[in-house]
């Protein structure tokens, strides 16, 4: 069967890979062999795609993409316990060393070692099957489809920065950006405690996806209303007690203290390529505290749980299913960002 | 029109009640004058009219009963801002002294010079008006009912749990009891950020409105199974990330520790009469930390916006609806501790 | 007796001022009035001096400054408990609403609505006499000295940054900046926890007055060497665990992270009057959290008791004292900055 | 070279001990093997001696005594980077998989399969040699003797307490017991943040001990005196922030919330071997927090760093030095438990 490589930016194909073969399918005492069922396309795939790298990670030989995977087991590693060889899985895609100081105090995702699927020259997983060590993959219960699995990997970025918030029941929250992260993050504020989460996006499209989702998110149409007059009108004059910034806009960046009640709480989820301009006033006069996130760390079992149960449902965000075979495709029309879709899946033959 | 009277142990009257006149109605220019609409029945109300005392507070002269209430303001002191005539509202029965030390650090519940509706000497709100402070009443948006807002106080009690419990998203709760205050919690705890909560009593019929508040919520027979046994089946050996204590019964609290995770947190919320016995070997094997919580500070505005959003549905808890003519008989229902009923409310004319 | 005076920028008077008499001077229940002993000049007294603003403040009428202050109960309010004529105390320059939304949170600093003294139109005490509350003079041991508890503002300072870093003991930190404020918040963490504090400066006087602080202290000369580096040298590589921007400059605050370790903290002390290019790339692969902090509270009486325990000494960071009559010529030598004067004070006659 | 063999309870000998070199001394490529320099002795250890167990854990073969460990590095495994051959370093006596849930947490201490030094059937260190996994060996700077470095066990204890308790600068503490722990502890708060420490004792000289170690600390005869009283009225009515029980006696442990503060912290050090008498109404009115520890988690490096700093002073503990070959003397003595007593001990021919 074949894989999806980037052989180089701009170039994508569907073909034999044998390359990985020998370096990465070995499987070791701890880890388990998977089929791949879904993959999620992520913005960082298409970015690879369109431009060949993401600040210093550069694609320089072919590399499979895709990261947002859920698949089943078909070989378990000699020392495996708690897996066992039928069982539907979904992965976490970074794997870090773990007898690094990061690691050992529980930080693991900020390991400088850490290795990331489909992050240069890592392979992702848009292939038939991969070795993956069973500490970081996690069972499905039998209500959580291969689909929603597929979810966890972008959802596990919204309940990672929930979870740095430190959100306490009843907070008003607030979400800049209704792309996919914006969206898993309005979710996950939801889910962690927030009564209600101003979402504000310039595309009305999105606004109207975000709006859909709960009846306490109350969308906000950037381009022409005062997020931050709006938010106070909303809250006694008071503001928000947390603010989410998901656009990777530094113009938004720039805003979050803005809505921001005293005593709030701001998380950076999207990466920024050049500083940004921090109104260190604005943040004084409030207190804010400031909490930079990057990825996720002992999420994975939590955002299953949290699908299990139904605290929250990703499925409205699947807004397109792609077969494996129209995996160009499939790209060609993400890298075009479509404003009606959310998360695009690939399906492989099982 | 007339007030609900407890004039002592086991002796309540729906009767005029002209003393209090003088001394608690006159409106200050902070305050506002409510008429009052709905009030629950606690069972501290019903405890003072079977016991006559609660701990260390005793009837010694009549009493209104009391303390969980909504109404309409109907006279705004001259300083009052923020709250107007014909506002529908609900009311925090305690009033600190804000000077008090602990009210300065936030800590405002556990001042001691706490004045609280219908803890001896002070009178509750089961009569037509009260004078209440403007900065300890809530405005109510127009899709929160009467009977709603006056669950706000019992509902006060779990957010305050939850909060004290920092829980954090995907969190395995358990609660210990499902009596009132243990529905809540479990109500409180899922729109915390629990992926599921485990709910234990030996009430079959209990357990049965437990199990109907939430998927997520799993029913324990705590008189026919093991509930630390339970919980770690349902969770891979692990154990709960929080277990709150709303029993009161010293058997339960001593018990607290079997279906804690590592490094869990356990909240006490139950008051006890008597030292009970802590496992303190079972707490330290697992790093426990043991939040002991005393009514609520700061979550109100909180409860109500929860409401008003869906985050938190507090009708099914609204079992019976009496009116306030019916008083003394409601009283004597609730005394008989009927185990179909959750919460019971008395009308007030209008 | 006279005050000092600030006619407007540039202009100082030590001379009667006797418009403050009728509207400040009336001792209220909760109040004592209190005879000045020992006053610190501020940054921001000399700022107002020499520049007749600060930010959005604007001296726009004659304005008696100093509040860094410490004195003699000379009188007491009918309801004043906990204090006596004849204390020595200090007192908090920042007078809240107590009933204001964020004081009953427990973060009355960031009331909008707190008096601060020297703030316009909010006069200062480098005056005879002045009425304060109660609840913000604080009563002194017998070995606290006046000169002592008038250093205890600007310590609140450091102690409350280095209470909002929630320092774990044997953490390595960094002050940037070796004026008053990073000299009290170079204290303030090795007295919180800090095994060891890395001072940068550009000043070698004031490296020099630091480094004889404490064997812990580790100066850093700024404009010669690689701060980043040094700390990272210092610290096996890992950087340090909390980083205090007390320099008030905008490229100082561009280059917090450089010495931060994954997962650090970084406290901004030093006031921004433009926004700062924060680099959100550094901030994001360390996770870095960053607290905001404006002035201080709850902190006055934690600072009194650590300069009585000996956990904290302050006493070599007072370089001069000046009689009272000196007070416009002191005000002029604190203008031309000399890098040896870390603290100024003035004693007023008693 | 002998050893210190526990041959069976009351039965030591200093021996030859062939048995060992089979099983532990197998230098792996992450290890070190590492000549003993100096052991301390720990209560444990003695009582292994007197009693032949602690709780679960029965002496049934014979076992090399001795947890608190400094000594040299004599040998590297192939993949050791950042220790040497010759460094001079401190070893920390837990063992955990880094693959466990708990240590992936970061709480690697409550990693049920961690292997411990001298807890049946894992062997102590008061042996000519042993192998260590580099990773929980901490390299000692040149101010560091290897007396001091064999004190950072114990320390551990008392950091990882202070660590837990969230120390805030200024806070006032408690330490029940004036034990070596206690003392730890004692002096840990202080470095932590603590302004004072009451620390209680029945035996005057074990108080006179403490009082000598600073002039922060107040000693209260908990046999002729009522510490919460004493603590009361050292905090104008207040109470302490933090109490810590440093006894392991079940009549201490019952009295941990009397001298305890509105909203403060209790953390449970000592072991416990049957349920305490647990104040719930008094930890209930205080909204106490209690935290109950275990060993200590990635303290040692911390440890070393205060030592080091001159943060903590721990020489004034090391009260005795024996040499090996007075080994069993010296643990008779241990057992009799003098009160002058606080560490004692033994060092290793080089």
């Amino acid at each position: 069967m074949k894989s999806v490589v980037l052989e180089r930016k701009g170039a994508l194909s569907l073909r034999d890979f044998p390359e990985i073969d020998r370096s990465e399918e070995v499987l070791g005492p701890h880890d388990v062999r998977i089929r791949l069922h879904t993959v999620g396309i992520c913005g960082s795939d298409v970015h690879y795609y369109t431009h060949g790298r993401i600040g210093p990670f550069v694609v320089e030989a072919p590399m499979i993409l895709g990261h947002e995977a859920s698949g089943t087991v078909i070989e378990c590693g000699a020392a495996v316990s708690g897996l066992a060889v039928g069982d539907r899985v979904c992965m976490e895609p970074g794997i870090p060393d773990p007898n690094s100081r990061a690691a050992r105090l529980g930080m693991y995702n900020i390991d400088p070692a850490v290795r990331f699927w489909a992050t240069p020259p890592v392979h992702g997983i848009l292939r038939p099957t991969c070795v993956h060590p069973a500490a970081y993959t996690y069972r499905l219960p039998d209500n959580v489809s291969f689909a929603e699995a597929a979810m966890v990997e972008p959802l596990a970025v919204g309940i990672h920065a929930a979870t740095k918030a430190r959100i306490r029941p009843g907070d008003v929250g607030v979400v800049l950006g209704a792309g996919p992260i914006g969206l898993v993050t309005a979710l996950s504020a939801l889910a962690s405690g927030c009564a209600r989460v101003f979402v504000s996006d310039i595309a009305p499209k999105k606004l109207e996806i975000a709006a859909a989702l709960s009846p306490a998110i109350v969308p906000v149409d950037a381009g022409h209303e005062d997020l931050a007059a709006r938010v106070r009108d909303g809250t006694d004059g008071w503001g928000a007690d947390v603010v989410f910034e998901a656009t990777g806009s530094p113009r938004a960046a720039a805003s979050v203290f803005g809505p921001l009640a005293p005593g709030g709480c701001v998380v950076m989820i999207g990466g920024q390529s050049e500083p940004v301009a921090y109104d260190a006033g604005a943040a004084m006069v409030r207190e804010a505290r400031v909490e930079n996130i990057f990825r996720y760390a002992h999420v994975f079992a939590r955002c299953v749980g949290m699908i299990a149960s139904g605290a929250i449902d990703v499925k409205p965000l699947i807004t397109r299913t792609f077969d494996f075979s129209e995996s160009v495709a499939a790209f060609d029309i993400a890298a075009a960002a479509p404003p009606g879709e959310v998360k695009m899946q690939i399906v492989l033959p099982q």
